[in-house]
C-alpha cells in the first residue's frame, strides 16, 4: 500500500448537523492527533442510505490531494458484526464499516484491511458510536502518520461492494438511471460525459425521455436553456438541468430512476 | 483554576447556518488570535432553547481534550443584565452567558467567574452580538493563552444553574425523562446507564413504559430488534432506539416526557 | 492595490450542506495551498440569491481581519459570458462571479480585475464548477501570496454593482426596505443606526409602520419588550425585533417590503 499521509481528513457521515455527534468526533480525533486538519465533506446524508454517502465520496474524491483520508460514517450496523475496514487506493485512503459505502471511492483497486488496531480506539468504546471510538481516532492516526495503513489490521479479500448503476450507449442515445439529486434539483445520470458525441455543437438538439415522456433539450450548461439542458458534469457524469428551475420537479425524477439521453 | 490551554475552541449556538453569524464570530475570534483551531460543535440549537444546548455541551465535553475552551452561545438576554461569565472545570474552559446553559457542562466542580475583561473585547461592542464582540474573542484568547481565567474577572459564588432532569431505580425497573431525541429519532433518557442491571445478557427482554402504552423490548443496540431495543448509549445514559425506524414517532416522545424502563 | 494576505479565506455559497459541493471546493483550494484556512461563512444562501449572498459578505466582512481573502459562489450564469472577478478594497480581497455579488462588501474603494490567471486554475476546468476549478484555487493562491492581486488579470472598469436598497430620513422618522429576515425573525432594516435620534433613551416610544398597519415598538434590544423594539444593530442599521417571537411574522415582513420607523 503506497500511501504518504499529507495531514488531512476529509470526514462525511449522516450524522446530521441539528445534534453534535460531528462536533463530538472532530474532537476524539484532535484529542489523539491535534495537528490533523479535518475538512467536512457532508453530514446531511439521510439517515442510513449509504448508497447516497457512496456517491458524495466518490465524486470528491479526486478533488482532495494524494495523502488525504477519507473517514466516513453512514453505519446503520454498528454495534453488530458488519467489521470496520480500511481501503487504501490511488495514494488515498478510506475508513470507515465495511458495507459498501467506500466501495465507489476505493475503486477499481483497493487494498482493503480490517481494522484491527484497538490501541487506536477511545478506551472504553461505545457500542453506537464507532464515528467517536474507533473510525475518528483511526483516521487521524493515518493522518498524522502515527499510524501506517500495514500496520490497521490483517488483509481482507471480501469488502461490500455496492453495485455502481448500469447504463449504456446505442446509436442515436444513451440510458441509465439517476444517480443523483442535488439542491438546485440537477439530475445527474449514470451515464459517462464521455459517452456524449464528441462532435455535437454547443446548443445542440437533443431530447431526455424518462417517465413515459419526451422533453426535448440542448446541449449546454445551467444558463444555456431555455429549458431543460444536458451537459458532462463536474463529477464525469451526465447531467440534466432546467435553466431557472429544478430538472428533477420538471421531468419528476428520483434518485434510481431510468433516464434516456437521445441525440 | 488549573488551565493549560491547548489551543482549541469548541463553538456551539443557536445562530443556525442560515444566516452567517456563526463565520462572522470565527472572523472576530481569528482577528485576535489567528492560530486558535475553531471546532463547530452545533449551531442549530432551536432558538432560545438554553436546555438543549446545556445537553448538547455536556455531552461532548469529554471527547474533547483538556485544554479547550467551549464557547457556547444561546443567548435570549443579550443586551440585557445577564451576566457574561467563565467557568473552569475538569481543565476545560466554558464561556458564555449566565443562564444556564453552561451548568452541566461544567458540573459538578466548576469555579465561576463574571467576564471582565474589556481590553479583550471588541471595540464598541454592539448591545445584540455579544458572541461576535465578547465571548468569541475572549474564548480565543483563552485558547491562545493572551488571557488566564484567573484575570479574566471576579469569582461569582451564585451562577445560574439547570435542574438536570430526575430519574430513580427501583426493583424491576427505572423511571425518568427525555433528555434529548436525535436526527435518527434515537431517544435519550435522563436515566444513567450504570441504572441498568449489570447481568443483563444481550437480547435479554424488557419493556419500555411512556403514555400510558407498555411495549416490548430488548436490550442491545440499534441493530438488535426487531422493534425497540434499550441500550447503555455513547454518552452514558440510557437510549431507547427503534431497529430501522424512529423510536420517537413508535412511542410518540418529545423533550421531556416521562419515560420507564422495566426489566 | 494593497493586499497583505494572512492565510485566511471566508467562504460563501448557495451550495447548501445536502450535497457535498462545500467540501469539494475545500479540497481543491487545499490542494494547492495546503497552509491555507478556511472559514465557511454561510452556504445556505438560497439557490441563486445574489442578493442575499451580496448583504451577508457585506455585514460579515468587518469581523474578519484585513489580509483575509472572501471566496464567493452564487453563479446561476456559471458557463456563460459572466466574467470571473476580484476585486481588492480595505485590504482585503473578494473573488467570484461578476454579477453583482461581490459589489456591496467591496464598496466604496475597490480595484476590480478580471481573473485571467489560467496557471492558477484546475487543469481540465468544468463548464459548471467554477468554485472548484477555478474561484477556490485563485482564492487560495491569494491567501498564502502564491497570487499577487495585480498579477490575477488586467483591471476593469465596469464591474456589476447591486443598487443598495434606499431609505430617508425626515423629522419624525425613517423610511427603508427590509435587508434581511434572520432565522430568530428579526428583520434588518436598510436604515442605517445612525439615522435614529441620537438623543432618544433607551424604552423611548417609537412605531413600525408597514403594510398599512402602525405597531408601537420601544427603542431597545431583544429582552427589552415586550412586544415589538427597535435598535442600532451589530452591523450598523435598524434592526426590529419582537420579544420573544418573530418580527417578520408579527409585521408580515419579507425581503423589500418597505417599512417605516417613527419616533
Amino acid at each position: 500500500m503506497t500511501f504518504q499521509p499529507c495531514g488531512l481528513v476529509a470526514f462525511l457521515s449522516d450524522f446530521g448537523l441539528a445534534d453534535a455527534y460531528v462536533g463530538e468526533v472532530h474532537g476524539a480525533l484532535l484529542s489523539g492527533d491535534p495537528a490533523v486538519r479535518v475538512v467536512d465533506l457532508c453530514h446531511d446524508v439521510p439517515p442510513g442510505d449509504i448508497r447516497r454517502g457512496a456517491w458524495l465520496l466518490r465524486r470528491t474524491r479526486d478533488a482532495f490531494p494524494p495523502g488525504t483520508v477519507f473517514l466516513a460514517v453512514v453505519d446503520p450496523g454498528v454495534g453488530t458484526a458488519r467489521r470496520p475496514v480500511l481501503a487504501v487506493a490511488g495514494g488515498r485512503a478510506f475508513v470507515g464499516p465495511d458495507n459498501g459505502l467506500l466501495s465507489w471511492a476505493a475503486a477499481p483497486d483497493a487494498a482493503w484491511r480490517l481494522l484491527d488496531c484497538p490501541s487506536f480506539a477511545r478506551p472504553a468504546a461505545s457500542l453506537t458510536f464507532h464515528g467517536r471510538d474507533l473510525f475518528g481516532p483511526v483516521a487521524g492516526a493515518l493522518a498524522s502518520g502515527r499510524l501506517r495503513p500495514d500496520d490497521a489490521g490483517p488483509g481482507i479479500p471480501d469488502p461490500a461492494v455496492l453495485s455502481f448503476p448500469s447504463w449504456s450507449v446505442a446509436p442515436g442515445g444513451a440510458s441509465g438511471t439517476v444517480l443523483h439529486v442535488d439542491r438546485f434539483g440537477n439530475v445527474l445520470l449514470s451515464i459517462p460525459a464521455t459517452a456524449l458525441p464528441p462532435g455535437l455543437p454547443r446548443s445542440a438538439p437533443l431530447a431526455v425521455r424518462a417517465a413515459g415522456r419526451t422533453v426535448p433539450a440542448c446541449l449546454g450548461t445551467y444558463a444555456d436553456g431555455p429549458g431543460l439542458t444536458v451537459h458532462g458534469d463536474s463529477s464525469g457524469f451526465v447531467e440534466v438541468a432546467w435553466n431557472g428551475g429544478r430538472a428533477d420537479r420538471a421531468l419528476d425524477l428520483r434518485d434510481g430512476d431510468p433516464v434516456e439521453v437521445c441525440w
